[in-house]
């Protein structure tokens, strides 16, 4: 029996503001990726958001991004490997502290936002990532694009690069994701992205927006937590993954 | 032969500012309490902090504080016992995680500042910051104001409390330190403090402002690295320490 | 004719993160207290409010809170007068920028949260306040709750104090509110609440929580806009007041 | 005789940080930049920083950056215009407000680091700093580099655009300064660059990297106050305007 991992973003609320509906989704997807306090989240969001996780049985990750509350880790930044590399610790081992404390593990890594598309294409910023990410638990996964710079990067420092594939969105001829700007580069309807995923994992390739097939390994799929519709949106694509008989569950385990 | 620990803030500096004086004092101390980024320190500055402390043999601990650079951790928030408790669990964690992609272990935690003075007397405040710092690794050291609030919530709760002692200050009949803003509260001669320190170490009391005899158990002994005389003042302590045959050492460890 | 200004604290919605109601309750107030980008609030959000508020006819007024994003600028911090002097010039002069950069004019300011409950309380911190507001501009008016130390330094150094009532919180016999831990601290119900408030206005004095009456000046009445419930009360106390025949604008206009 | 201004970059310490050498610089300068809080300062060191610049009559300017403190405002970050325009408006204001309660009046901005870089580059990002400075006051001056589209943009929309010079750093042909990290980039020696400066204001052109003229309007030449040198170079740069007979003043006023 085929099986996916289906993760979204988790924990990103701030203070006083609350977003996302994590409440209504943590049960549905089989990882969650929460908000390190850089670009979302903070100590009291990250605890409860594990604490959270733990009662569904879902898998843990940490979601670093880049050091930017006011963009929300959108923006890009001109960071230097190095820092790449000491803010992925240091946000990594914050939530991993959470995870620990209340007796769980940390399973995975998944940069958040411009952190992940700039560690899709740039070598120098992957590799300190996944640097980072061994040097703290070489048994973490580490998930990005599918194909990309930073899964290259994880399987060459020996980590396990989990491959992301995203239903919703259109893709490139090289593999990229279309520009949101572009028309197109969102597909907004929930059983067109569902059938588009199934597609997606029994294929192992995508059409591009040019036409042609893409390549590509599909062991996540992307599930967005922030919009209206992520209920819609997860429970279509649970009962399109459930009629081609493929299972949900975390890469390793099962849910 | 009697030992003692010294113990000194570190990696206080933060982005383009530089503060303190590390370098120098570093290996001369047996323990250094490295800032988290909440108050002081950043990832960059943790990271190397901690690569030095390890060159120098020195034993690490984590130094969380309140979330407030402006105010250099300094002004006291009304914050919650579980605020304190999910800051100390951010914060720890982070830094940990620098220490074990180091290869090295995390040995202690010290607040910071107004935390540090609040876990002093503040119950409450006390209990949940050695439930987060227990939770988090139960092998950990607390550090606290000799006697105080803090020390009895870490042994309560089954942690090694190290009770902490300052040289360069007067104290008051109650144990606690006397308000920098009265007169005679800092001890600015570096002959005087280390004669004061040796003294609490032997004969385990000092005398308080008010002439009455304070019973204290000094574990460690405070050092400050951010005052132009901080190299002086730890080297007169270490000479003073030496001529009393009192050892310098990590606590459970020696330097 | 009577009249009475009504007061809301407006945008304070943070990048990513949206709070309240702005749009909905603008125009229904006559006066926009707005976040600074402290406690609160970010430049976009600012420009946008301001805009909003130009659009409704609706006063500006700047509203200062303590540096705590995280808190919501609800946490008491043990600021210095100086600290308090420096704040609120420099969130003052930040929201006054784009008031002018629309071609319109700052009126008043109020501080947020617990900046505000301080300086009902603490004369020093009060003084700071006043003072900053009137070194950068001694026409604008001054809200403080009715009869506190802020009123009173307002009025001795020059400024017009703007006395604000709660009509949904109970009132101690000392005239501050009740704390809200406390039972019947709160109002909830709307029609109670519009009674009270034109009770107030009328009167010139409420009935503590004690049994004993409190003599208040009613310039201003506090419109909570972030509860879902927020319409629906502005809307109550709007009938009221005009049931009353109590004009509702701000202080020295008209809406 | 000619004029020139002489602008360095002022009030750059946060908190407990302290940078940069204001108070031996301050009074050998024609303007003074003044950190605005998002990359440095704080308002505090604002408040500070005006006092000290009017009681040397240096003339006042704000000195915006992006919102990255750990960063200093140096690292490129993808904004939109519309956020430059509203980060610009809000310093701007915040500096502005400290300026005018002390008695006097701003008298020019400057956008720092990477924002600075960005604007001298891209025309909307530009346009959009030059409108936000015009809404707030059409009599301020803005600064940026010699020929650029900072300046351009300024004097599209009826600003005065005073063209700015880097009497240490080697020029491209394109009139961009070579990037810091090729050789030769910066010019460290006092006497070379004060040379330079007289050079540049009287001849109108520098000789770039690649040896051809660029030709440049040397309104303002930009000292550095946060090199251990920075005492020797302006003196340095002083003698020899003296000695060629040029005076030192602000755009528009004298020294």
């Amino acid at each position: 029996m085929r099986r996916v991992d289906l993760n979204c973003d988790m924990g990103e609320s701030f203070g006083a503001y609350s977003l996302g509906q994590d409440e209504t989704i943590m049960r549905h997807i089989s990882s969650a990726n929460i908000a390190c306090g850089f670009h979302a989240g903070d100590p009291g969001t990250i605890r409860s958001t594990v604490k959270l996780a733990i009662s569904c049985g879902t898998s843990i990750g940490a979601h670093p991004g880049l050091p930017d509350l006011a963009g929300f880790g959108r923006r890009r930044m001109d960071i230097s490997p190095r820092e790449a590399y000491e803010m992925t610790v240091y946000q990594l081992g914050a939530v991993q502290a959470f995870v620990r404390s209340e007796g769980a593990s940390l399973a995975h890594v998944k940069p958040h936002g411009a952190l992940y598309n700039m560690a899709a294409q740039n070598e120098a910023l992957a590799e300190a990532i996944a640097e980072a990410v061994y040097k703290v638990d070489g048994g973490l996964l580490l998930y990005g694009l599918a194909g990309s710079a930073l899964i290259r990067a994880a399987e060459r420092i020996g980590l396990i690069g989990v491959h992301e594939v995203f239903a919703d969105r259109s893709y490139e001829s090289d593999g990229s994701l279309t520009g949101r700007s572009l028309p197109g580069a969102v597909i907004h309807d929930s059983e067109a992205a569902a059938v588009r995923a199934v597609d997606m994992i029994l294929s192992g390739e995508v059409i591009s927006r040019q036409g042609t097939p893409v390549a590509l390994q599909a062991d996540t799929v992307c599930v967005h937590g922030d919009t209206p519709d992520a209920y819609k949106h997860v429970m279509a694509l649970r009962s399109a993954l459930a009629a081609a008989n493929i299972e949900v569950g975390a890469p390793g385990g099962r849910m």
